[in-house]
């Protein structure tokens, strides 16, 4: 076995079964008699994938039949510019709570286009936390109010989701189905799928109903969510692998005991990595104790010569990904769900040798 | 051997020696302990797969250094709504040309952000002949023209592209790599990965850099092609796996003998197929000679009972995808890059056999 112990922010780390699984039926799938890249989108064999994969997510999370759940295309990062196109009508405005750089590329992106809000700033305090309830301005006229649950590069997640009366829009890509959510808290969930359930190329989209109707007619067919929700994101062919591999992942989600299940063993995760960082003042993690991700763990060292021998040392001892994002400098373990306990203790035992050696 | 003939339309059948060095390398892509779609599209043994997915497109169709080429996501769908957003001026019109169900997609997607000249349209003829040069009523001040070089429901194509002023842009999808083709001729060429050169979720764009500079400040970062281009296709995550297997396709095609190789492939193989069409009046084959498809072969039969009868009996034979697309009826063989002669050669034995038992 030479396979490394992944830590990478996204990209990352997929289940070995499921890979294995996908190595197996990749020439051939099932009795199709063909690979599921070569599955024509609309053919009976790749309905009971897309069927398969979104009665999946749809148990697994809870998600009643009031949303519609949406594979598309592009990432996060074209949520950023559909959700103000579909969802703030023309004239109107929404808010947005700044947590670090993922909310403040949704910010740039909504205010191209239109009003913007941001209710709450936690630039001066460098991104260390997540707010309270107390802490934010809400407009009472507001088209929605955009959150980002977990942030990859900061660190921090929102420990307690924010109540608001417009509905609620929370970009989860770097903890999306990693701890249990009540999704009829919000208007809006949604998520790149190469951090936690899926490789890239798809995003997951999971919109009420009501929220569906909003968009103006001025808006290119692809770009409307209605498009997609009616069609069940068949309109157009949609990035059929992915789809897949969500299937098989969403599959060895539920083997492990749901979400719920996998939330115990991310918790334990963290705690153990946090655990090391909070023994002795070697490690330094920056992030608010109440607001820490249990996604993305997030520390420093007590120079940045030692932080590069870090990531060095430690990728020649297997274990890669570890470079903080060059935005905060640092070090950065991303333990998404597929991140197992192994690679966590690996990673412990490194830090222990390493503290001791340079500490 | 179990793997079934496969002649659909899109996604379509791969090239097995692609499938199987995908498969082999699905756990752990050669010395970098991970699968490729674990790996970070930022690290370097990711860089070495886009890069190679670049050189070998530029090098087999000859792509200079005033073009850029990109990989995007959202398929042919989304370049409707981004092209014109990019490279129509505000105010101003583009010209497109009306060969079918996909060139009217990209108008109706033109019409709603803009002004669109339809300069010539197929319609009334049932689309089944690409226009003429003379045919053309070009506009004096168009921002580009565009075209659907092959139609893959109505089975036509362009013999020969129209000479334009204005910059010429081609939605190549179902013909990219299929037949050697002058991009100079050209301000932009697009396609869908999901025919000729990948799986689904991806776009190849090849655009002219003078282009690039033409987007105005309102469109979101995401949809405009200088963000991609500056970027190199790496501004969000792109699809990683697709970039992957386009790179395996185009190494495929270069050991065929580069593009010029299977063009000869695929006009030997739309020759065998067309040959049986016009060898009895049983089968009719309505596109105009001149304008016929080599990737998509559209032909009717006496009935609509014998049509079904013949894709029935054909999918218990193992061939499938041969069922005409239901705007137009009757039966269609997408015979891309990666359908074989061997398949060919099956079908044309099974049709002449249909024809003894049902003529």
């Amino acid at each position: 076995m030479s396979r490394v112990y992944n830590f990478n922010a996204g990209p990352a780390a997929l289940p070995l079964p499921v890979l294995e699984k996908a190595q197996a039926e990749l020439v051939e799938c099932g009795g199709s008699g063909m690979s599921v890249m070569e599955m024509s989108h609309r053919a009976k064999d790749f309905a009971a994938i897309i069927e398969a994969a979104e009665a999946n997510i749809r148990k697994l999370m809870g998600v009643s039949d009031d949303y519609s759940v949406m594979f598309l295309q592009g990432g996060a990062s074209l949520q950023f510019a559909m959700i103000p196109m579909n969802l703030r009508r023309p004239g109107k405005s929404a808010d947005f709570v700044n947590t670090g750089s993922w909310a403040s590329k949704a910010i740039k992106e909504a205010k191209i286009t239109g009003g913007v809000n941001v209710v709450w700033d936690g630039k001066e305090e460098s991104f260390m936390r997540a707010p309270k309830q107390s802490d934010l301005r809400l407009s009472a006229d507001a088209e929605y109010v955009h959150i980002c649950s977990n942030e990859t590069i900061g660190g921090i997640r929102f420990p307690v989701f924010p109540k608001t009366d417009a509905p609620l829009i929370a970009d989860m890509s770097s903890e999306i189905m990693s701890r249990v959510v009540d999704v009829s808290q919000f208007g809006m969930i949604y998520a790149g799928a190469q951090k936690n359930i899926g490789p890239s190329g798809l995003a997951l989209v999971i919109l009420r109903s009501d929220l569906i109707e909003r968009c103006p007619e001025t808006v290119n067919t692809f770009l409307r969510y209605k498009t997609h929700a009616d069609e069940k994101s068949l309109y157009n062919t949609p990035n059929t692998w992915g789809i897949y591999i969500v299937k098989l992942i969403t599959d060895w989600v539920e083997s492990l005991g749901g979400i719920a299940g996998i939330q115990k063993i991310n918790e334990d995760k963290a705690g153990t990595l946090y655990g090391v960082l909070d023994s002795s003042d070697f490690w330094k993690a920056p992030a608010d104790k109440e607001s820490r991700s249990i996604m993305n763990v997030v520390w420093r060292l007590p120079s940045e010569e030692l932080e590069e021998k870090f990531v060095s040392e430690a990728k020649k001892a297997g274990m890669i990904g570890l470079k903080g994002h060059r935005s905060v400098g640092g070090i950065r373990a991303s333990i998404y769900n597929a991140v197992s306990k192994d690679a966590i203790n690996a990673l412990v035992a490194f830090m222990k040798e390493f503290e001791k050696a340079n500490g």
